[in-house]
Protein backbone atom coordinates (compact mmCIF):
# COMPACT_ATOMS: atom_id res chain seq x y z
CA UNK A 1 0.00 0.00 0.00
CA UNK A 2 1.62 3.68 -0.49
CA UNK A 3 0.48 6.79 0.83
CA UNK A 4 0.56 9.92 -0.06
CA UNK A 5 0.19 13.99 1.17
CA UNK A 6 -1.01 16.30 -1.37
CA UNK A 7 -1.65 19.90 -0.56
CA UNK A 8 -4.44 21.29 -2.20
CA UNK A 9 -5.66 24.80 -2.27
CA UNK A 10 -9.27 25.42 -3.07
CA UNK A 11 -10.94 23.71 -0.35
CA UNK A 12 -13.47 26.27 1.90
CA UNK A 13 -15.65 24.20 3.41
CA UNK A 14 -17.03 20.47 4.36
CA UNK A 15 -18.75 20.21 0.87
CA UNK A 16 -15.76 20.83 -1.10
CA UNK A 17 -14.09 18.18 0.96
CA UNK A 18 -16.64 16.18 0.29
CA UNK A 19 -16.09 16.61 -3.33
CA UNK A 20 -12.29 15.64 -3.53
CA UNK A 21 -13.56 12.51 -1.11
CA UNK A 22 -15.58 11.34 -3.85
CA UNK A 23 -13.35 12.01 -6.79
CA UNK A 24 -10.77 10.18 -5.20
CA UNK A 25 -12.85 7.33 -3.85
CA UNK A 26 -14.05 6.49 -7.30
CA UNK A 27 -10.69 5.68 -8.49
CA UNK A 28 -9.91 1.63 -8.25
CA UNK A 29 -7.24 1.42 -6.25
CA UNK A 30 -7.77 4.09 -3.74
CA UNK A 31 -7.88 2.50 -0.44
CA UNK A 32 -8.26 5.36 2.19
CA UNK A 33 -8.86 9.74 1.99
CA UNK A 34 -8.03 11.56 4.92
CA UNK A 35 -8.65 15.46 4.33
CA UNK A 36 -7.49 18.04 7.04
CA UNK A 37 -9.78 21.49 5.86
CA UNK A 38 -7.73 23.34 8.30
CA UNK A 39 -3.68 22.09 6.88
CA UNK A 40 -5.32 22.11 3.33
CA UNK A 41 -4.28 18.50 3.29
CA UNK A 42 -5.31 15.07 1.26
CA UNK A 43 -3.63 11.65 2.59
CA UNK A 44 -4.41 9.47 0.39
CA UNK A 45 -3.70 5.68 0.87
CA UNK A 46 -3.81 3.59 -2.36
CA UNK A 47 -2.39 0.35 -3.97
CA UNK A 48 0.35 1.25 -6.28
CA UNK A 49 -0.38 -1.42 -8.98
CA UNK A 50 -3.83 0.03 -9.65
CA UNK A 51 -3.03 3.99 -9.47
CA UNK A 52 -0.58 6.36 -9.30
CA UNK A 53 -0.01 9.52 -7.65
CA UNK A 54 -0.16 11.91 -10.85
CA UNK A 55 -3.87 10.00 -11.47
CA UNK A 56 -4.52 11.21 -8.01
CA UNK A 57 -3.74 14.32 -8.48
CA UNK A 58 -5.48 14.78 -12.20
CA UNK A 59 -8.72 14.09 -10.46
CA UNK A 60 -8.60 16.51 -7.76
CA UNK A 61 -7.39 18.93 -10.42
CA UNK A 62 -10.24 17.75 -12.67
CA UNK A 63 -12.87 18.64 -9.96
CA UNK A 64 -12.14 22.04 -9.67
CA UNK A 65 -9.16 22.36 -6.53
CA UNK A 66 -5.34 22.80 -7.18
CA UNK A 67 -2.66 20.51 -5.84
CA UNK A 68 0.51 22.80 -5.14
CA UNK A 69 3.64 20.49 -5.62
CA UNK B 1 -26.53 29.36 -28.24
CA UNK B 2 -28.19 26.76 -25.92
CA UNK B 3 -29.24 27.78 -22.47
CA UNK B 4 -30.16 25.12 -19.78
CA UNK B 5 -31.16 25.17 -15.55
CA UNK B 6 -29.63 22.53 -13.80
CA UNK B 7 -30.47 21.66 -9.84
CA UNK B 8 -27.20 20.71 -8.51
CA UNK B 9 -27.12 19.15 -4.63
CA UNK B 10 -24.03 19.14 -2.69
CA UNK B 11 -22.76 22.89 -3.55
CA UNK B 12 -22.33 24.56 0.18
CA UNK B 13 -19.96 27.63 -0.33
CA UNK B 14 -17.95 29.80 -2.67
CA UNK B 15 -15.40 27.21 -3.07
CA UNK B 16 -17.74 24.50 -4.53
CA UNK B 17 -19.20 26.85 -6.73
CA UNK B 18 -15.89 27.74 -7.92
CA UNK B 19 -15.09 24.41 -7.94
CA UNK B 20 -18.49 23.51 -10.29
CA UNK B 21 -17.63 27.08 -12.09
CA UNK B 22 -14.08 25.63 -13.29
CA UNK B 23 -15.66 22.10 -14.22
CA UNK B 24 -17.75 23.89 -16.82
CA UNK B 25 -15.75 26.68 -17.76
CA UNK B 26 -13.03 23.69 -18.84
CA UNK B 27 -15.53 22.04 -21.76
CA UNK B 28 -15.45 23.34 -25.48
CA UNK B 29 -18.28 24.88 -26.36
CA UNK B 30 -19.45 26.81 -22.93
CA UNK B 31 -20.10 30.40 -23.05
CA UNK B 32 -21.59 31.23 -19.72
CA UNK B 33 -21.87 29.84 -16.61
CA UNK B 34 -24.31 31.65 -13.72
CA UNK B 35 -24.17 29.62 -10.25
CA UNK B 36 -27.02 30.24 -7.22
CA UNK B 37 -25.75 28.92 -3.94
CA UNK B 38 -29.24 29.37 -2.30
CA UNK B 39 -31.26 27.70 -4.83
CA UNK B 40 -28.64 24.95 -6.09
CA UNK B 41 -29.08 26.10 -9.57
CA UNK B 42 -26.88 26.32 -12.12
CA UNK B 43 -27.62 28.05 -15.74
CA UNK B 44 -25.22 27.24 -18.11
CA UNK B 45 -25.04 29.26 -22.09
CA UNK B 46 -23.35 26.72 -24.84
CA UNK B 47 -23.10 26.19 -28.09
CA UNK B 48 -24.69 22.88 -28.75
CA UNK B 49 -22.66 22.13 -31.58
CA UNK B 50 -19.73 21.63 -29.42
CA UNK B 51 -21.47 19.94 -25.97
CA UNK B 52 -24.50 19.04 -24.73
CA UNK B 53 -26.49 18.54 -21.52
CA UNK B 54 -25.33 15.17 -21.08
CA UNK B 55 -21.72 16.43 -21.10
CA UNK B 56 -22.47 18.99 -18.62
CA UNK B 57 -24.26 16.93 -16.00
CA UNK B 58 -21.29 14.60 -16.39
CA UNK B 59 -18.85 16.75 -15.77
CA UNK B 60 -20.70 18.25 -12.65
CA UNK B 61 -21.22 14.82 -11.05
CA UNK B 62 -17.87 13.70 -12.02
CA UNK B 63 -16.40 16.59 -9.95
CA UNK B 64 -18.51 15.24 -6.68
CA UNK B 65 -21.45 17.22 -7.25
CA UNK B 66 -24.99 15.39 -7.68
CA UNK B 67 -27.33 16.88 -10.55
CA UNK B 68 -31.23 16.31 -9.57
CA UNK B 69 -33.43 15.68 -12.76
Amino acid sequence: MNKVTLSVRGMTCMGCVASVRKVLEAIPGVAEVDISLDKGEVIVAYDGAKTGQAQLIQAINDAGYEVIE
